[in-house]
């Protein structure tokens, strides 16, 4: 059983509830934020803090709760959570993903912004299922570019609109472009290796936390160009990959017709798996 | 007291409420639509029926109910909205407005749309100010354009996000251009006036009922244009307005620095506005 808080009450998840009122339902006005614990931890909580913090600003939403405040809420989701699931007969504590949800809160005149609501739900975790990491993924080239894509806003209708073609395509993901210029996967950040050179999008994308571990991970064994990367450079990749919170490092062998590289997982990918994982381990 | 139904429920709206895994709350996958009654029955009720179901497929969201069976539980709205009224001492039976919310539903994975769930929600009419209809209001230019602008998507982000710019401004409401085309206000239509020629956006656009209503009865008595309109065009305007079901035909006088015609509501819109509610006054 899973636990979150909701403007000031903690309760099972299912059975808490948004009024009808609410702007992100009238009117799509929330952000979010996403991120795993590690041995109980939340990973790289100040970086993700950071982000929800920037989110909420550049959405004109002032933060109900301190960065202390909303720690030890989620220590103590954490220990409900474990708690709730030793009853049940679980041995082992599993780690969680935490969603914080923060949207325009309830308005009279359904436009008004008056006090933003706060969710932070604690949530199973949906693991990248291990044939991926094996064979890689596929994913189909999509024109279009998110708004405001540095704020994490809860705006997918994009992929959720594009879901019929993904799997009609036997696809994973969309790869965002536009006029010929990547920028992102729909929920994840994107990468292509050429020798010793990793090169990844740095504009109209979302700053992954996971894509900052890496470019930290990889420092000391490649060159990390952040820069515009245009659809023709994928021509003479080596390797592709994406990077996001649940799929950690994960290869890209195929986007749309173009096989990348010799179409098998290449080491590159591999190695800087392995270095996240090392890190994850102890941390 | 209001009242609203929700996936087979009807009760008091302020007792609805929505889990916190629908993806309109974690994904903004969200659409609406909205309407008055007149005389207790709901206005243009075919045309709004219409776009609805036609914003459902436009986002692949099977509606859960027919035509009849939503037409049934919006006059059983009205009845016992209007029973609780005058159980509170009110003696007469006022209009409502209506909103319609279909959303991706609850997903367990976050992203997967499984069943949509359909909120109706009776509520109070918010009308128009009716100094803004004697002296007409100020929008300011804002560049942009709606994603998918003819599907009554939730996404109403940017009005929200210039809320303060507006208010700076000492304006009503935004103008939507880009690359020098206009398309609409953030959530109604736009019109200008030039002799006996009503000029109106084509393209980007929701197609609005309001806006539906007036070019049917301006026929008689003007040229309707339905094409593209450049931001140029405003200089020799006579007139310029905006339609929406709450908003009815209300006057421009202002566009940021520009002053439409002489500053003063104009001839031609009061005509239509006075049109409109004969209209509505034997609906």
């Amino acid at each position: 059983m899973y636990y979150g808080y909701f403007n000031g009450t903690i309760a099972p998840t299912d059975q808490l509830a948004v009024g009808v009122t609410d702007l992100s339902l009238l009117r799509g006005y929330g952000l979010f934020d996403y991120f795993l614990t590690y041995n109980g931890r939340p990973f790289q909580w100040d970086w993700y803090w950071e982000r929800f913090q920037n989110s909420a600003s550049r959405m004109h939403l002032p933060l109900p709760l301190s960065k202390d405040e909303t720690y030890a809420i989620v220590m103590n989701l954490v220990e409900r959570s474990n708690e709730a699931s030793l009853k049940t007969g679980l041995t082992s504590l599993n780690d969680l993903a935490f969603r914080f949800i923060l949207t325009g809160g309830y308005s009279a005149d359904s436009i008004s912004v008056v006090r933003p609501n706060l969710l932070i739900l604690a949530e199973m975790i949906h693991p990248t299922p291990t044939i991926q990491y094996e064979q890689g993924i596929k994913v189909i080239l999509d024109e279009y570019v998110r708004e405001m894509a540095e704020v994490k806003s809860t705006d997918y209708k994009r992929v959720i609109l594009m879901a019929e073609a993904i799997r009609a395509a036997r696809a994973s993901d969309l790869l965002y472009q536009k006029g010929g210029e990547i920028s992102e996967l729909s929920r994840s950040n994107f990468f292509i290796v050429k020798g010793d050179r990793l090169i990844t999008p740095d504009r109209h994308i979302l700053h992954g936390i996971t894509r900052k571990t890496v470019i930290q991970l990889a420092q000391s064994d490649f060159q990390v160009d952040e820069r515009p990367v245009l659809l023709s450079e994928l021509y003479d990749a080596d390797e592709a990959f994406t990077t996001s919170s649940t799929k950690k490092v994960l290869p890209i062998t195929q986007i749309g017709d173009l096989t990348i590289g010799d179409g098998y997982v290449g080491p590159k990918a591999k190695f800087l798996l392995e270095r996240f994982d090392e890190l994850v381990k102890t941390w």
